[in-house]
Protein backbone atom coordinates (compact mmCIF):
# COMPACT_ATOMS: atom_id res chain seq x y z
CA UNK A 1 0.00 0.00 0.00
CA UNK A 2 1.40 3.65 -0.95
CA UNK A 3 1.26 5.65 1.87
CA UNK A 4 0.54 9.50 1.90
CA UNK A 5 0.41 11.96 4.54
CA UNK A 6 -2.76 11.31 6.85
CA UNK A 7 -4.60 14.41 9.31
CA UNK A 8 -3.50 14.30 12.79
CA UNK A 9 -7.13 14.14 13.90
CA UNK A 10 -7.94 10.91 11.77
CA UNK A 11 -4.52 9.39 13.22
CA UNK A 12 -5.92 9.86 16.66
CA UNK A 13 -8.87 8.07 16.28
CA UNK A 14 -7.33 5.26 14.63
CA UNK A 15 -6.55 3.14 17.81
CA UNK A 16 -10.24 3.47 18.63
CA UNK A 17 -11.13 2.07 15.03
CA UNK A 18 -8.40 -0.34 15.43
CA UNK A 19 -9.92 -1.80 18.82
CA UNK A 20 -13.11 -1.93 17.55
CA UNK A 21 -11.65 -4.10 14.61
CA UNK A 22 -9.94 -6.26 16.92
CA UNK A 23 -13.27 -6.81 18.44
CA UNK A 24 -15.15 -7.48 15.49
CA UNK A 25 -12.74 -10.52 14.65
CA UNK A 26 -13.05 -12.04 18.19
CA UNK A 27 -16.65 -11.98 17.74
CA UNK A 28 -15.71 -13.74 14.09
CA UNK A 29 -17.28 -11.15 11.74
CA UNK A 30 -15.49 -10.62 9.04
CA UNK A 31 -16.69 -7.68 7.22
CA UNK A 32 -18.80 -4.88 8.14
CA UNK A 33 -20.75 -2.29 5.94
CA UNK A 34 -19.80 1.33 7.52
CA UNK A 35 -23.54 1.66 9.19
CA UNK A 36 -23.23 -1.25 11.26
CA UNK A 37 -19.64 0.17 12.33
CA UNK A 38 -21.12 3.31 13.06
CA UNK A 39 -23.95 1.86 14.85
CA UNK A 40 -21.21 0.34 17.22
CA UNK A 41 -18.76 2.98 17.25
CA UNK A 42 -20.98 5.97 17.37
CA UNK A 43 -19.42 8.14 15.06
CA UNK A 44 -21.63 8.78 11.87
CA UNK A 45 -21.20 6.99 9.10
CA UNK A 46 -20.02 9.32 6.46
CA UNK A 47 -17.02 10.16 9.25
CA UNK A 48 -15.95 6.65 8.92
CA UNK A 49 -16.24 6.55 5.16
CA UNK A 50 -14.24 9.65 4.93
CA UNK A 51 -11.43 8.38 7.78
CA UNK A 52 -11.25 4.86 6.59
CA UNK A 53 -11.15 6.01 2.88
CA UNK A 54 -7.14 7.31 3.88
CA UNK A 55 -6.57 3.70 3.40
CA UNK A 56 -7.25 2.97 -0.24
CA UNK A 57 -9.44 0.55 -2.29
CA UNK A 58 -11.03 -1.48 0.42
CA UNK A 59 -14.64 -0.88 1.63
CA UNK A 60 -16.41 -0.78 -1.82
CA UNK A 61 -20.21 0.36 -1.52
CA UNK A 62 -22.74 -2.54 -0.49
CA UNK A 63 -20.27 -4.72 0.11
CA UNK A 64 -18.69 -3.30 3.51
CA UNK A 65 -15.09 -3.59 4.96
CA UNK A 66 -12.87 -6.71 5.35
CA UNK A 67 -12.57 -6.42 8.71
CA UNK A 68 -9.21 -8.40 9.32
CA UNK A 69 -7.59 -6.41 5.94
CA UNK A 70 -8.27 -2.95 7.29
CA UNK A 71 -7.22 -4.25 11.20
CA UNK A 72 -3.80 -5.05 9.62
CA UNK A 73 -3.88 -1.87 7.44
CA UNK A 74 -4.43 0.46 10.42
CA UNK A 75 -2.03 -2.17 12.68
CA UNK A 76 0.91 -0.90 10.31
CA UNK A 77 0.30 2.39 10.16
CA UNK A 78 0.31 2.81 14.12
CA UNK A 79 3.42 1.23 13.77
CA UNK A 80 2.06 -2.42 15.88
CA UNK A 81 3.43 -4.78 12.60
CA UNK A 82 6.70 -3.88 14.68
CA UNK A 83 8.77 -4.87 17.56
CA UNK A 84 9.30 -2.47 19.73
CA UNK A 85 11.83 -3.17 22.68
CA UNK A 86 10.50 -1.13 25.65
CA UNK A 87 11.72 -0.63 29.12
CA UNK A 88 10.17 0.54 32.41
CA UNK A 89 11.64 3.08 34.53
CA UNK A 90 9.93 3.00 38.20
CA UNK A 91 9.25 -0.51 39.70
CA UNK A 92 6.12 0.67 41.80
CA UNK A 93 2.52 -0.14 41.55
CA UNK A 94 1.80 2.10 38.39
CA UNK A 95 5.60 0.33 36.81
CA UNK A 96 4.20 -2.81 37.55
CA UNK A 97 0.98 -2.75 36.44
CA UNK A 98 2.33 -1.29 33.04
CA UNK A 99 4.43 -4.08 32.82
CA UNK A 100 1.87 -6.62 33.56
CA UNK A 101 -0.24 -5.35 30.91
CA UNK A 102 -0.33 -8.69 28.53
CA UNK A 103 -2.01 -6.81 25.53
CA UNK A 104 1.10 -4.44 25.03
CA UNK A 105 3.61 -7.66 24.11
CA UNK A 106 1.01 -9.19 21.90
CA UNK A 107 0.81 -5.51 19.76
CA UNK A 108 4.55 -5.41 19.37
CA UNK A 109 5.78 -3.63 22.54
CA UNK A 110 8.25 -5.97 24.07
CA UNK A 111 8.94 -5.46 27.75
CA UNK A 112 13.08 -6.04 28.00
CA UNK A 113 13.92 -4.16 31.12
CA UNK A 114 12.54 -2.84 34.19
CA UNK A 115 14.70 -0.18 36.65
CA UNK A 116 14.26 1.49 39.95
CA UNK A 117 15.96 3.13 42.78
CA UNK A 118 15.19 1.36 45.62
CA UNK A 119 17.88 -1.41 46.32
CA UNK A 120 14.91 -3.76 48.23
CA UNK A 121 13.12 -4.23 44.79
CA UNK A 122 16.85 -5.25 43.01
CA UNK A 123 16.78 -9.00 41.35
CA UNK A 124 12.96 -9.39 41.92
CA UNK A 125 11.16 -10.50 39.16
CA UNK A 126 7.98 -9.24 37.13
CA UNK A 127 6.66 -11.48 34.57
CA UNK A 128 10.02 -13.04 34.57
CA UNK A 129 12.58 -9.99 34.21
CA UNK A 130 14.27 -9.06 37.37
CA UNK A 131 14.22 -5.78 38.59
CA UNK A 132 17.82 -3.81 37.69
CA UNK A 133 19.29 -0.74 39.65
CA UNK A 134 18.97 2.27 37.28
CA UNK A 135 22.50 2.92 37.96
CA UNK A 136 22.80 0.28 35.59
CA UNK A 137 21.00 1.77 32.88
CA UNK A 138 23.39 3.15 30.95
CA UNK A 139 25.52 0.29 30.60
CA UNK A 140 22.11 -1.79 29.61
CA UNK A 141 21.39 0.83 26.91
CA UNK A 142 24.94 0.28 25.31
CA UNK A 143 24.35 -3.38 25.02
CA UNK A 144 20.56 -3.75 24.09
CA UNK A 145 18.47 -2.15 21.76
CA UNK A 146 15.46 -0.31 23.33
CA UNK A 147 13.29 2.10 21.87
CA UNK A 148 10.88 3.45 24.06
CA UNK A 149 11.14 3.89 27.84
CA UNK A 150 8.26 4.01 30.01
CA UNK A 151 8.59 7.22 32.78
CA UNK A 152 6.70 6.15 35.93
CA UNK A 153 9.28 8.16 38.11
CA UNK A 154 7.72 10.51 40.95
CA UNK A 155 8.62 13.69 39.16
CA UNK A 156 11.59 15.36 40.83
CA UNK A 157 13.47 12.20 39.23
CA UNK A 158 11.99 12.44 36.03
CA UNK A 159 14.07 15.26 34.57
CA UNK A 160 17.37 14.13 34.93
CA UNK A 161 15.83 10.23 33.96
CA UNK A 162 14.99 11.94 30.81
CA UNK A 163 17.96 13.52 30.24
CA UNK A 164 20.16 9.91 30.71
CA UNK A 165 17.67 8.33 28.61
CA UNK A 166 18.15 10.88 25.82
CA UNK A 167 21.93 10.98 25.81
CA UNK A 168 21.80 7.07 25.64
CA UNK A 169 19.48 7.11 22.44
CA UNK A 170 16.17 6.24 23.24
CA UNK A 171 13.93 7.41 20.80
CA UNK A 172 10.43 7.52 22.64
CA UNK A 173 9.22 8.20 25.83
CA UNK A 174 6.03 7.44 27.29
CA UNK A 175 5.77 9.61 30.50
CA UNK A 176 3.56 9.50 33.36
CA UNK A 177 5.51 11.40 35.19
CA UNK A 178 3.69 15.03 36.47
CA UNK A 179 5.86 17.52 34.36
CA UNK A 180 6.72 18.97 30.93
CA UNK A 181 9.99 16.76 29.92
CA UNK A 182 12.13 19.16 28.45
CA UNK A 183 13.50 16.56 25.24
CA UNK A 184 15.41 17.43 21.89
CA UNK A 185 13.00 17.43 18.56
CA UNK A 186 13.49 14.46 17.69
CA UNK A 187 12.53 12.91 20.63
CA UNK A 188 8.85 11.64 20.94
CA UNK A 189 6.81 12.17 24.41
CA UNK A 190 3.63 11.00 25.06
CA UNK A 191 2.10 12.20 28.48
CA UNK A 192 -0.31 10.60 30.60
CA UNK A 193 -0.99 12.45 33.04
CA UNK A 194 -3.35 10.97 35.30
CA UNK A 195 -3.91 14.27 38.06
CA UNK A 196 -4.65 16.35 34.53
CA UNK A 197 -7.45 13.49 33.40
CA UNK A 198 -8.82 13.73 37.13
CA UNK A 199 -9.38 17.46 37.10
CA UNK A 200 -11.36 17.01 34.15
CA UNK A 201 -13.64 14.96 35.43
CA UNK A 202 -13.76 16.87 38.11
CA UNK A 203 -14.64 20.19 36.19
CA UNK A 204 -17.49 18.21 34.18
CA UNK A 205 -18.68 17.16 37.45
CA UNK A 206 -18.88 20.50 39.44
CA UNK A 207 -20.18 22.28 36.14
CA UNK A 208 -22.87 19.68 36.06
CA UNK A 209 -23.68 20.07 39.52
CA UNK A 210 -23.95 24.03 39.55
CA UNK A 211 -25.76 23.94 36.08
CA UNK A 212 -28.44 21.69 37.95
CA UNK A 213 -28.85 23.61 41.35
CA UNK A 214 -29.24 27.07 38.78
CA UNK A 215 -32.39 25.16 37.37
CA UNK B 1 -16.37 35.76 41.10
CA UNK B 2 -19.34 35.37 38.46
CA UNK B 3 -19.32 32.64 36.64
CA UNK B 4 -19.40 32.68 32.96
CA UNK B 5 -19.22 29.86 29.96
CA UNK B 6 -15.42 29.24 29.39
CA UNK B 7 -15.16 27.33 26.24
CA UNK B 8 -13.73 24.18 26.35
CA UNK B 9 -10.44 24.38 24.91
CA UNK B 10 -9.68 26.56 27.61
CA UNK B 11 -10.92 24.36 30.13
CA UNK B 12 -8.50 21.49 28.84
CA UNK B 13 -5.65 24.13 29.38
CA UNK B 14 -6.64 25.01 32.80
CA UNK B 15 -5.40 21.33 34.71
CA UNK B 16 -1.88 22.53 33.18
CA UNK B 17 -1.97 25.68 34.49
CA UNK B 18 -2.90 24.65 37.45
CA UNK B 19 0.10 22.67 38.08
CA UNK B 20 2.38 25.04 36.57
CA UNK B 21 0.91 27.44 39.27
CA UNK B 22 1.15 24.95 42.28
CA UNK B 23 5.10 25.00 41.13
CA UNK B 24 5.46 28.48 41.47
CA UNK B 25 3.70 28.60 44.96
CA UNK B 26 6.19 25.33 46.04
CA UNK B 27 9.07 27.63 44.54
CA UNK B 28 7.93 30.55 46.46
CA UNK B 29 6.91 33.05 43.53
CA UNK B 30 4.46 35.23 44.28
CA UNK B 31 4.04 37.38 40.53
CA UNK B 32 4.29 36.25 37.66
CA UNK B 33 4.09 38.05 34.12
CA UNK B 34 2.37 36.34 31.40
CA UNK B 35 5.95 36.62 29.75
CA UNK B 36 7.65 34.68 32.27
CA UNK B 37 4.10 32.21 32.29
CA UNK B 38 4.80 32.04 28.87
CA UNK B 39 8.39 31.52 29.06
CA UNK B 40 8.15 28.33 31.24
CA UNK B 41 5.23 26.72 30.11
CA UNK B 42 6.13 27.11 26.54
CA UNK B 43 3.08 28.75 25.24
CA UNK B 44 2.79 32.04 23.58
CA UNK B 45 2.22 35.09 26.38
CA UNK B 46 -0.84 36.30 24.31
CA UNK B 47 -2.64 33.00 24.67
CA UNK B 48 -2.21 33.16 28.86
CA UNK B 49 -3.82 36.38 28.64
CA UNK B 50 -6.24 35.45 26.57
CA UNK B 51 -7.06 32.36 28.68
CA UNK B 52 -6.50 33.37 32.12
CA UNK B 53 -8.98 36.64 31.10
CA UNK B 54 -11.62 34.45 31.42
CA UNK B 55 -11.30 34.16 35.20
CA UNK B 56 -11.68 37.78 35.78
CA UNK B 57 -10.12 40.92 36.68
CA UNK B 58 -6.56 40.06 38.03
CA UNK B 59 -3.30 40.33 36.33
CA UNK B 60 -2.72 44.18 35.23
CA UNK B 61 -0.41 45.23 32.87
CA UNK B 62 3.05 45.48 33.62
CA UNK B 63 2.28 44.45 37.18
CA UNK B 64 1.44 40.38 36.52
CA UNK B 65 -0.79 37.69 38.33
CA UNK B 66 -1.23 36.70 41.57
CA UNK B 67 -0.21 33.42 41.78
CA UNK B 68 -1.93 31.76 44.40
CA UNK B 69 -4.90 34.11 43.57
CA UNK B 70 -5.04 32.50 40.04
CA UNK B 71 -4.06 29.17 41.10
CA UNK B 72 -7.09 29.43 44.08
CA UNK B 73 -9.56 30.25 41.06
CA UNK B 74 -8.45 28.17 38.51
CA UNK B 75 -8.69 25.32 41.31
CA UNK B 76 -12.38 26.14 41.93
CA UNK B 77 -13.27 26.21 38.23
CA UNK B 78 -12.00 22.98 38.03
CA UNK B 79 -14.38 21.72 41.43
CA UNK B 80 -10.90 20.95 43.28
CA UNK B 81 -12.20 23.14 46.51
CA UNK B 82 -14.93 20.02 47.12
CA UNK B 83 -14.62 16.91 48.42
CA UNK B 84 -15.01 13.90 46.03
CA UNK B 85 -15.91 11.28 47.73
CA UNK B 86 -14.23 8.19 45.48
CA UNK B 87 -14.10 4.54 44.90
CA UNK B 88 -11.83 2.37 43.41
CA UNK B 89 -12.96 -0.57 41.42
CA UNK B 90 -10.38 -3.81 41.07
CA UNK B 91 -7.23 -3.40 43.64
CA UNK B 92 -4.65 -5.04 41.46
CA UNK B 93 -1.11 -3.31 40.49
CA UNK B 94 -3.27 0.19 38.63
CA UNK B 95 -5.70 0.20 41.19
CA UNK B 96 -3.42 0.25 44.05
CA UNK B 97 -1.24 2.46 42.26
CA UNK B 98 -4.31 5.01 42.08
CA UNK B 99 -5.03 4.21 45.58
CA UNK B 100 -1.34 5.30 46.60
CA UNK B 101 -1.45 8.15 44.90
CA UNK B 102 -1.31 10.92 47.74
CA UNK B 103 -1.78 14.00 45.32
CA UNK B 104 -5.11 12.94 44.48
CA UNK B 105 -6.25 13.39 48.26
CA UNK B 106 -4.19 16.97 48.75
CA UNK B 107 -6.83 17.69 45.59
CA UNK B 108 -9.85 16.78 47.58
CA UNK B 109 -10.68 13.69 45.91
CA UNK B 110 -10.78 11.48 48.82
CA UNK B 111 -10.32 7.08 48.68
CA UNK B 112 -13.37 5.89 50.93
CA UNK B 113 -13.31 2.41 49.29
CA UNK B 114 -11.44 -0.07 47.36
CA UNK B 115 -13.52 -2.87 45.64
CA UNK B 116 -12.21 -6.57 44.01
CA UNK B 117 -13.29 -9.61 43.19
CA UNK B 118 -10.81 -11.85 44.37
CA UNK B 119 -11.87 -13.28 47.58
CA UNK B 120 -7.82 -13.73 48.30
CA UNK B 121 -7.79 -9.62 48.65
CA UNK B 122 -10.72 -9.15 50.87
CA UNK B 123 -9.67 -7.21 54.19
CA UNK B 124 -5.89 -6.06 52.96
CA UNK B 125 -5.28 -2.69 53.39
CA UNK B 126 -3.99 -0.15 51.02
CA UNK B 127 -3.62 2.81 52.73
CA UNK B 128 -5.67 1.90 55.51
CA UNK B 129 -8.39 0.74 53.80
CA UNK B 130 -9.47 -2.98 53.81
CA UNK B 131 -10.50 -4.31 50.24
CA UNK B 132 -13.69 -5.12 50.27
CA UNK B 133 -15.62 -7.59 47.74
CA UNK B 134 -17.77 -6.51 44.76
CA UNK B 135 -20.75 -8.24 46.32
CA UNK B 136 -20.71 -5.75 48.70
CA UNK B 137 -20.90 -2.17 46.92
CA UNK B 138 -24.71 -2.27 46.05
CA UNK B 139 -24.80 -1.84 50.12
CA UNK B 140 -21.94 0.03 50.42
CA UNK B 141 -23.37 2.90 48.02
CA UNK B 142 -26.49 3.18 49.72
CA UNK B 143 -24.91 3.63 52.96
CA UNK B 144 -22.36 6.30 51.81
CA UNK B 145 -21.73 8.86 49.78
CA UNK B 146 -19.61 8.40 46.70
CA UNK B 147 -19.17 10.51 43.57
CA UNK B 148 -16.65 9.43 41.87
CA UNK B 149 -16.05 5.61 40.86
CA UNK B 150 -12.43 4.40 38.96
CA UNK B 151 -12.76 1.85 36.97
CA UNK B 152 -9.74 -0.54 36.28
CA UNK B 153 -11.41 -3.58 36.26
CA UNK B 154 -11.08 -5.98 32.72
CA UNK B 155 -12.71 -5.21 29.92
CA UNK B 156 -14.94 -8.15 30.28
CA UNK B 157 -16.19 -7.00 33.66
CA UNK B 158 -16.25 -3.08 33.07
CA UNK B 159 -19.79 -3.31 30.96
CA UNK B 160 -21.82 -4.80 34.08
CA UNK B 161 -19.97 -3.00 36.52
CA UNK B 162 -20.99 0.21 35.36
CA UNK B 163 -24.52 -0.44 35.12
CA UNK B 164 -24.41 -1.73 38.79
CA UNK B 165 -22.75 2.14 39.45
CA UNK B 166 -25.34 4.08 37.81
CA UNK B 167 -28.30 1.59 39.05
CA UNK B 168 -26.77 2.68 42.83
CA UNK B 169 -26.04 6.71 42.22
CA UNK B 170 -22.34 6.90 40.91
CA UNK B 171 -22.51 10.39 38.84
CA UNK B 172 -18.53 10.35 37.13
CA UNK B 173 -16.79 6.97 35.97
CA UNK B 174 -12.95 7.29 35.27
CA UNK B 175 -12.97 4.92 33.26
CA UNK B 176 -9.01 2.82 32.50
CA UNK B 177 -10.89 -0.34 31.09
CA UNK B 178 -10.58 -0.81 27.61
CA UNK B 179 -14.07 -0.04 26.57
CA UNK B 180 -16.48 2.52 25.66
CA UNK B 181 -18.84 2.65 28.37
CA UNK B 182 -22.43 3.15 27.81
CA UNK B 183 -23.92 5.26 30.36
CA UNK B 184 -27.06 7.68 30.80
CA UNK B 185 -26.03 10.97 29.13
CA UNK B 186 -26.44 13.07 33.08
CA UNK B 187 -23.28 10.31 34.01
CA UNK B 188 -19.82 11.91 33.20
CA UNK B 189 -17.43 9.58 31.73
CA UNK B 190 -13.03 10.56 31.92
CA UNK B 191 -11.34 7.14 30.13
CA UNK B 192 -7.50 6.67 30.42
CA UNK B 193 -7.35 4.32 27.56
CA UNK B 194 -3.69 2.86 27.66
CA UNK B 195 -3.19 1.24 25.30
CA UNK B 196 -4.61 3.86 22.80
CA UNK B 197 -1.78 5.97 24.35
CA UNK B 198 0.93 4.04 23.15
CA UNK B 199 -0.43 2.66 19.63
CA UNK B 200 -0.03 7.24 19.16
CA UNK B 201 3.38 7.27 20.39
CA UNK B 202 3.90 3.89 18.43
CA UNK B 203 2.96 5.55 14.87
CA UNK B 204 4.69 8.36 15.64
CA UNK B 205 8.12 6.46 16.17
CA UNK B 206 7.08 4.63 13.24
CA UNK B 207 6.44 7.92 11.26
CA UNK B 208 9.65 9.08 12.41
CA UNK B 209 11.49 6.40 11.19
CA UNK B 210 9.72 6.17 8.39
CA UNK B 211 10.04 9.59 7.13
CA UNK B 212 13.73 9.32 8.35
CA UNK B 213 14.75 6.35 5.80
CA UNK B 214 13.13 7.94 2.52
CA UNK B 215 15.45 11.31 2.83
Amino acid sequence: MEEKEISKAVIKRLPRYYRYLGELIEEGVERISSNDLSKKMKVTASQIRQDLNNFGGFGQQGYGYNVKYLYTEIGKILGLDILHPMIILGAGNLGQALANYVDFEKRGFELVGIFDINPVLEGMGVRGIEIKMISDLPFFLKEKKVEIAVLTLPKNRAADMAEILVKNGIKAIWNFAHIDLDVPEDVIVENVHLSESLMTLSYNLSKYTRDHKEK
